[in-house]
């Protein structure tokens, strides 16, 4: 049998094709929500789940992140790449200057911003809960109607695409994270994520300890703040280095790390994704 | 004359609540997204602009952030600190039982995701561009339709209030900031904020850079990372820092920083907001 893969669901989004990236022949489970993708594997009902972290235009997710700092247990073992590349779509083949309406996440009418204002000036845009729902609703409503999507959800909900890479920069890539009860075992081309907040005022402090890192000539590939959710102005710093949690001058670090800190959580070791 | 202020808009944002907050006689003008905003203020349409760039839950407004990092000549000349409380409103008083279906902003339905949850299981969720454009929508639809927004919203548009503060945590407060021409003179209790990136591998030298402000005693009061929006794991750097960049130490730091960065931008000093 294969192993079970949650991810953000309905088929056809951006989560699904990194599913099907991370592993071929996986039995893949849509489930509702970034959340629901956790509760899958912690229950058992998937062996692993997978969720995006960060994108290169919009920066990180922040529902992700959240979720890692306050609200899981499980461990990253993997991540995956997935170019991004937007369609518009509609029910058949229909002139721009025909579009009344553009249904789409508000994330990605945000990434086909230029494109919208000098291509269809006219269309109202309607905001939808995932780039899937969006050609649903959009095949759901007139024939002037459009949305903008994946092009493997045009294939699965039957719209006609348009028009292909429709997004405003040619380097929209979003990263994926996959989700375990354990990490990975080391590889030699690893990476270690993790999250930590100060007891007092944060960031005044950062700077000595990101020399822990520095000092031993570890490089961070990432550092993110994310607010701790108590106070305005209070963060949790999310940090990738390169290099396994089990490596010496790795575990030297993030030891000497938790002795300055009121909270450390090692999200996992993993290896370092290749682009395709 | 009073003041010119543009804001996000429509009439009933939180983004017109920081306005009437920064100038209480200010002459209010809606726009309808942030970069129209600072649009208005270099047009010379409106002599300020305000923007919100921080929530105490979901984080930056990256829109916000990258529009001061890429789009804009703008200086921040003063910051607003605004509670956020939501409330649940329909056309008339009506039992939750009955509430078939909830319209919101993304972001407004992700910070009162438990209270949906619990109370409204069955209810379905539709996405709004506006909490503004919300209510007008649910207005427009059937008696069983709510919306959550804010009180203001629900007053200018003739809703009916069925539950205030219905956001998950209680400590949700959204900073602002007022864009115009220059900053602020010295008022003896300002911040500096101030966004760099490094030509080379960023992150491994970001705790040098940071020194710089630790040596002289100056206190960081955030940083962020946004991606520079030309390759995955390249980021540009937004830092707040006490003090403001006349005083000769803040001087002297950011001088030296700027010797160790591919490209620096003071986007302003300005007075730091009390809370209400």
């Amino acid at each position: 049998m294969g192993k079970r893969i949650a991810y953000l669901g309905p088929a056809g989004t951006y989560s699904e094709q990194a599913a099907r990236e991370w592993i071929e022949k996986a039995i893949l489970i849509p489930v509702e929500s970034i959340p629901a993708v956790a509760n899958a594997v912690s229950s058992g009902i998937a062996d692993e789940g997978i969720v995006p972290i960060e994108n290169s235009i919009e920066g990180g997710v922040t529902f992700t992140l959240d979720l890692l700092i306050h609200d899981s247990e499980l461990s990253i073992c993997g991540e995956v790449i997935v170019p991004i590349h937007q369609c518009l779509m509609a029910h058949n083949k229909i002139d721009l200057a025909d579009i009344k309406n553009v249904i789409s996440h508000p994330q990605s009418l945000g990434q086909c911003r230029d494109f919208l204002t000098s291509k269809l000036p006219g269309a109202e845009l309607t905001a939808s809960l995932s780039n899937s729902s969006a050609v649903q609703e959009m095949m759901a409503a007139s024939l002037e109607t459009a949305a903008i999507s994946s092009r493997r959800a045009a294939v699965l909900y039957g719209a006609t695409i348009l028009l292909e890479n429709v997004e405003d920069r040619s380097n929209n890539e979003t990263r994926f994270v996959v989700l375990s009860h354990r990490d990975h075992e080391p590889t030699g081309n690893d990476k270690t994520s993790l999250c930590f907040e100060y007891g007092g005022n944060a960031p005044g402090i950062l700077s000595g300890s990101l020399r822990e890192f520095a000092s031993r000539d570890i490089n961070l590939t990432k550092i993110e703040s994310r607010p701790n959710k108590k106070s305005l102005g209070r963060y949790v710093f999310l940090v990738d280095v390169e290099g396994h949690r089990t490596e010496d001058l790795v575990a030297e670090s993030l030891d000497a790390l938790n002795n300055q800190v009121s909270m450390m959580k090692i999200l996992g070791s993993y290896p370092s994704a290749q682009r395709k």
